[in-house]
């Protein structure tokens, strides 16, 4: 049950959209501007990235739906997830793709536990400054949007279904609708 | 030295809003609400709730700034900052705050370490539903602005008159100018 007096009309972080507004426009514009806006990195990419942190700080909503939204604009789908969150090492994304979900691991944990070393890992993948950059970005965001969820406790749907019911949405219509 | 290459005309996470002004525009309008917007707690109560978590990640730049700025805007400046940093129980803040910093104290380590036994406190001393739900945002949204300062390793400016400075405009004219 959710710490404050929520909407039950929708689960998960759009509850929190719904109860302050003005908050929810400049989170929603970032998650749009990040994941979907222009960029070298495709948005299934982006949305891994945002899924592996997600899964890393225990945060089931976001880690189910960004998983979701993930998978339906990845072409092996679900199997690249699963195989990311098992081991980035042997999962099927690209070399660039490992040094960058290793930088949002560090991230994860600690702005400060990213170290030049991690920095020219990638960079000796091919990874362009802003490529970086939006990696600690995505990373930091997801620290805070799994805290905003869980730390008011909102209501987390149980059933796949509806996570990929969300992720049609979002792959049509963006975060900001 | 920054991960990126930043521009030196502005040190901290405004070298960051002026190398991506797309991500740089909702993370700013986010701080503008949440920490100057309409609200029953002050401007400075505020800041130090961003304060507070800052210190808590270890994240210089923004516990300096945020530090000055709440100084700035409360009654006793640095006494009341430093008394937080120290120990909530003996700060002279009100009971009210110190329910809502136990919170945002916890949203620093994981959302999911907030209890409804944390929620029940500060609803005893008085808080509302949207200061206790400010409270959780302002925490987690620190804990992605730490991470992007020091994933990206930004300068930061290591006297503190730089900061009292920057407390002067941000005080001032807010954080969207």
């Amino acid at each position: 049950m959710p710490h404050i007096a929520l909407s039950d009309e929708v689960p998960g972080i759009g509850s929190l959209f719904r109860y302050r507004p003005d908050t929810g426009q400049p989170l929603k514009e970032l998650a749009e501007t990040l994941l979907r806006g222009d960029s070298t990195l495709t948005r299934g990419e982006r949305e891994l990235i945002a899924a592996y942190v997600s899964r890393l700080n225990s945060c089931d909503f976001c880690a189910w739906s960004h998983g979701a939204f993930a998978a339906h604009q990845l072409e092996d789908g679900y199997e690249t997830v699963e195989g990311v969150h098992a081991d980035i090492d042997t999962a099927p994304v690209s070399p660039k793709m490992k040094t960058l979900l290793r930088i949002a691991g560090k991230v994860q944990q600690s702005g400060l536990a990213v170290t030049p070393a991690d920095i020219d890992a990638a960079r000796a993948e091919g990874a362009t400054d802003v490529e970086i950059h939006d990696a600690v970005l995505i990373a930091a965001a997801f620290c805070m949007y799994n805290r905003y969820v869980d730390g008011l406790a909102v209501v987390t749907p149980q059933e796949p279904a509806a996570y990929d019911a969300m992720a049609e949405m979002i792959v049509t219509a963006g975060y900001v609708r």
